[in-house]
């Protein structure tokens, strides 16, 4: 299906999609939870058909699909009702049952609890981070410190299981669904005053396991590289998102 | 284990907690959250241990529990490294899997899927209430009506499901995980001025539910009466929370 490769935005007619029982991928470009679904996607080769959404100006026949104009949202097309999936980690978690290969979640209850509760503690750096990386000129003056507290976390799990990647020796579920942020922390660099950096020796372990991760043939498929997201920010920053900055790679 | 029937504060001694193998389960009386664990822990008697949690003057020594200092949280105390689990919905899962006596999350991963969403949209209807649930002077004036339309969603599907629960004809995740607020709800028609109720009318197919499910043999098992539960919440008000009247049935 060769859908404009742009944002959908308020006013926009509602696309024709195909009733070919492929899913329905609803995304923006920069959105990391949405980077998260697309990783999976990517991952365990699932066709699907990606609509993008513009976040501040959403299409009216947005809720159509996604009630609370969330993205991302996977809709189920090859099922009766054609449900519409939304919250990466519920969508995460569906797609590696139904689509088990490879298998990412651990499938001892104790294991996937316990991986799900790490993936739960990455919020703190996700909204301590958001104001730095948005480059708020509002961004609280501790935001930074809040922001390296809260991966310290993250560095010390790393320590703790003594492993290449969160999920062992190979690449696993805790990775991919911390992996969007890392990739848009060297937009910092680019956009603060201060060109700001994680400290090599306080994160010694994470920048190993970033170096490593960026690796990943799936990870480098997503991949949008650290100007375009730098200059999303910016945009972002002027409140006048240009979310199509995410397709310039393409043209 | 005899601990004494108080929730732990700053300054308290660490308790001598037996090494027997048995969960230990952190709570505090009045919580939501806290109570749909206690619903599983419940209905699947698994043995376990409770301490309870001054969550305003916390115990320094709950933190070699809880890193966050949140409740509920659930002690593996029959594991090599005692591992402890956080967030409600992550024990829950956890719990179901290991004690699968009675099954409550689907094992269809779409089921499993939507049911998660389901429960999910129900953060909007605990974050609109809460203020008014607390009695705070600064509720906003639109808190009830937000409140009710983020409930709507409940009602709808119920009508949309067709089922008297949530779950279908026996009670089910869904129906367990949101009932801990609507065992609240009531308290709002003894502290609020205009003694509150859920329109009869417009949630007609949820105050139903709610009749059946308040006969739930673990429902009532795990219940505080609305009294309690209204005094509790004017303590709050007044900025000093008397978490031990949840035990005052017990006196």
């Amino acid at each position: 299906m060769a859908l404009p490769l742009q944002h959908f935005k308020r006013g926009s007619t509602k696309p024709e999609l195909p009733e070919d029982g492929i899913l329905r991928y609803f995304s923006m470009g920069f959105c990391p939870f949405s980077h998260r679904v697309h990783l999976l996607l990517t991952l365990k080769k699932i066709p699907h058909h990606k609509i993008y959404i513009d976040l501040i100006e959403k299409p009216e026949w947005y809720k159509d699909y996604s009630p609370l104009g969330k993205v991302p949202a996977l809709q189920l097309t090859h099922l009766e009702d054609q449900p519409t999936l939304v919250e990466s980690l519920v969508i995460a978690e569906y797609l590696d049952e139904e689509y088990p290969s490879p298998r990412l979640f651990p499938t001892d209850p104790l294991q996937k609890a316990l991986d799900k509760i790490l993936i739960e503690r990455f919020a703190p750096v996700v909204s301590a981070v958001y104001p730095v990386l948005t480059c708020n000129p509002n961004a609280p003056a501790d935001a930074l410190k809040k922001f390296e507290n809260a991966l310290d976390v993250f560095e010390q799990e790393l320590a703790k299981r003594g492993t290449p990647y969160f999920a062992g020796q190979t690449i696993g579920i805790v990775d991919y669904m911390i992996w969007p942020w890392f990739e848009r922390f060297p937009s910092m660099k680019i956009n603060t005053e201060q060109k700001y950096e994680l400290d090599a020796k306080r994160f010694a372990k994470l920048l190993k396991w970033r170096d490593l991760v960026a690796q990943d043939e799936t990870v480098r498929k997503t991949a949008l590289d650290v100007q375009l997201h730098a200059e999303f920010q910016k945009s972002k920053t002027l409140g006048k998102p240009q979310y199509d900055i995410a397709f310039k790679g393409h043209l």
